[in-house]
């Protein structure tokens, strides 16, 4: 919609010249009195101590929310384990022990499978699209009714982008690869992965390097170059696949107990919605200015071999996944109707992609 | 990089464990006492009163601010035209006439070519890619750089993702569909469709429809479908044409008067910057969330002919925008910088949506 010329705007687009003056009183509101007391709150986090990109994005969150409420809102970030067990944090924001949390909402399946939605599910959203659900498809009033019972309330905080499918010590040639395969990949990935034949052995993040070396298992997912080159695993394995057919665009939330929430003035309420928004878009934007980077070192500096599932394999994993989600929404009426919204936006977006998103991405090669 | 038992982070990665109740002091800074001045400022803007999208954002940073701010950051905000030209936007922040501008960079490609490429070049970046270009690629140093002669301070402020291609009354087969073409299609993308031997119209938005049923134009692009529609170009145009390689995913951005701008308390700023972030996500994510409806009534309703460029017409039109840029780094260093940042990150995110978004595009096909 580029215009060049001076003339372009004064004819407005069919709705008529505007009166010179008339600007639009967008905020009539007079300087408001403002409750000046300070509030001092507890984040916890699932993530180690400033753990790059995620738990960066927790301090950042905490330091914007600071400067704009010049200090009526200090928020003290405690890393998982600190102040309660790392996957203890939705208990304790739900519970009123803190007043925020920060993570990843498939954390919860346990106690509230559809939340897996609102961070990635198998052969879900990119990035830009669960934003294009969760802030104007409908997604965020599902997601605050699925946490209102736990006296919640859920922003979008942060996105990975599309991840990469794992670390691999044998081939994958073919869905018989994976009879027998010992992988790190928990949630609905193992899942879908045990329907495969394989095993999905769980285990904490610092033993997956030791495990893949000492061969307890043969793959491992993480998340993707930035983040695997920092914790070393190409020195335990050889290929490292793609794509993250289980993350495409791993959604970061933070909570907010309800109570804690409803004591906010306006403008701190305000200043903390920004502050998501903002550390949405800065985590994904940092991910994908440094991926790059680390996946040339793996490759040219450490001889990784990539390589891309191939297409039967992943045909039939997209297969298992509808089979994983549909058992689950058949049990499970609030899983059932995120699941429906989710399956219609995606429908509505897939859309949109074949004349916008798809050509994109070929045309590096024409 | 899901997690799916309590154990896991307690162990962190390789970090050591956390000492219990440590929490990271993120905000020592005492609750300060605040300027209370109130500030009332003027935006300009590039679009009609309340343009769906575009001065709908435009309106939503001032109302965001205001509410963040307590009513001690009040923007009013003015069309295109009401207070200024809409193209006098640039120097009336640029004189401080005003403290603001809502726009797009590439209308000041007179004053100061460079600045299209923080809005869109053809064969640029898509949204994503813009902004991990300029929130964390080095791009938003050299904006700064490029507007600080002009005693501006730049913010993004939004995006349309990929646009469309454009209305024709003749179908695009080849180059020579071009011969003789008359379209409007301003700034660059007019300069390369008169290398292929067409005709670049400039004309206000509200006189495309009349001159494309007259016959007067025989083509013009505007944005995408959810705009197009509410235009009514499809009962004055028989094909629409996709991708608008012109126009991959084009930025707003907020001028701010620098003046004005250092005049702002520490929180005023830190609130006018994360107003921009939501902005340019909710923008997108309206785009994204709205296209594809609006498409399907353009096709299903009003039987519009959707069309793609052929393979050898984009990348003609690719080798003649490689032309265009490198005529004009030739001759204007500062141009050359940005383009030179441009093509470096632009290789960077191509090296990784190769195993990110392409792949994640054709997941929907297998």
């Amino acid at each position: 919609m580029e215009n060049s010329n001076r003339r372009e705007f004064i004819k407005t687009v069919g709705m008529g010249a505007a009166a010179i003056g008339a600007g639009i009183a967008s905020n009539a509101v007079p300087a408001m009195a403002k409750d000046e007391k300070t509030f001092k709150w507890k984040m916890v986090t699932t993530w180690p101590p400033h753990f790059p990109m995620l738990g960066e994005s927790a301090d950042k969150i905490a330091e914007w929310v600071n400067e704009m409420s010049g200090g009526r809102l200090q928020i003290t970030v405690y890393a998982g384990g600190e102040l309660v067990p790392a996957l203890g944090a939705f208990d304790a924001v739900s519970q009123g022990t803190v007043e925020m949390g920060h993570s990843a909402s498939y954390y919860w399946s346990g106690k509230c499978p559809a939340a897996q939605f609102f961070a990635a599910v198998p052969f879900g959203f990119n990035a830009q699209s669960i934003n294009a659900w969760i802030y104007s498809g409908g997604g965020m009033e599902l997601w605050e009714k699925l946490y209102a019972p736990f006296n919640m309330k859920p922003f979008l905080a942060g996105n990975t982008g599309v991840q990469m499918g794992g670390w691999f010590n044998k081939e994958i040639n073919s869905m018989a690869d994976f009879n027998g395969l010992k992988m790190r990949i928990p949630g609905l990935g193992g899942k879908i992965l045990a329907k495969a034949g394989g095993n999905s052995i769980l285990m904490a993040g610092g033993e997956i390097y030791t495990n893949l070396e000492r061969g307890v298992i043969d793959a491992a997912e993480w998340v993707g170059p930035f983040h695997d080159l920092k914790l070393g695993f190409h020195k335990a394995a050889k290929y490292y696949y793609y794509p993250g057919w289980h993350e495409l665009g791993t959604a970061f939330e933070l909570m907010v107990n309800l109570k804690a929430w409803n004591s906010l003035p306006d403008d701190l309420k305000a200043i903390l919605n920004a502050a998501t928004y903002k550390s949405n878009i800065w985590m994904l934007s940092e991910f994908e200015a440094k991926n790059n980077a680390a996946l040339r070192e793996l490759i040219d500096v450490h001889k990784v071999q990539l390589k891309e599932f191939p297409e039967p394999v992943i045909k039939e994993l997209k297969k298992l996944s509808k089979e994983v989600l549909d058992e689950q929404a058949a049990t499970d009426p609030a899983f059932k109707e995120v699941y429906e919204s989710f399956l219609a936006f995606q429908k509505n977006i897939y859309g949109w992609n074949k004349m916008s998103e798809e050509p994109y991405q070929k045309l590096k090669y024409i």
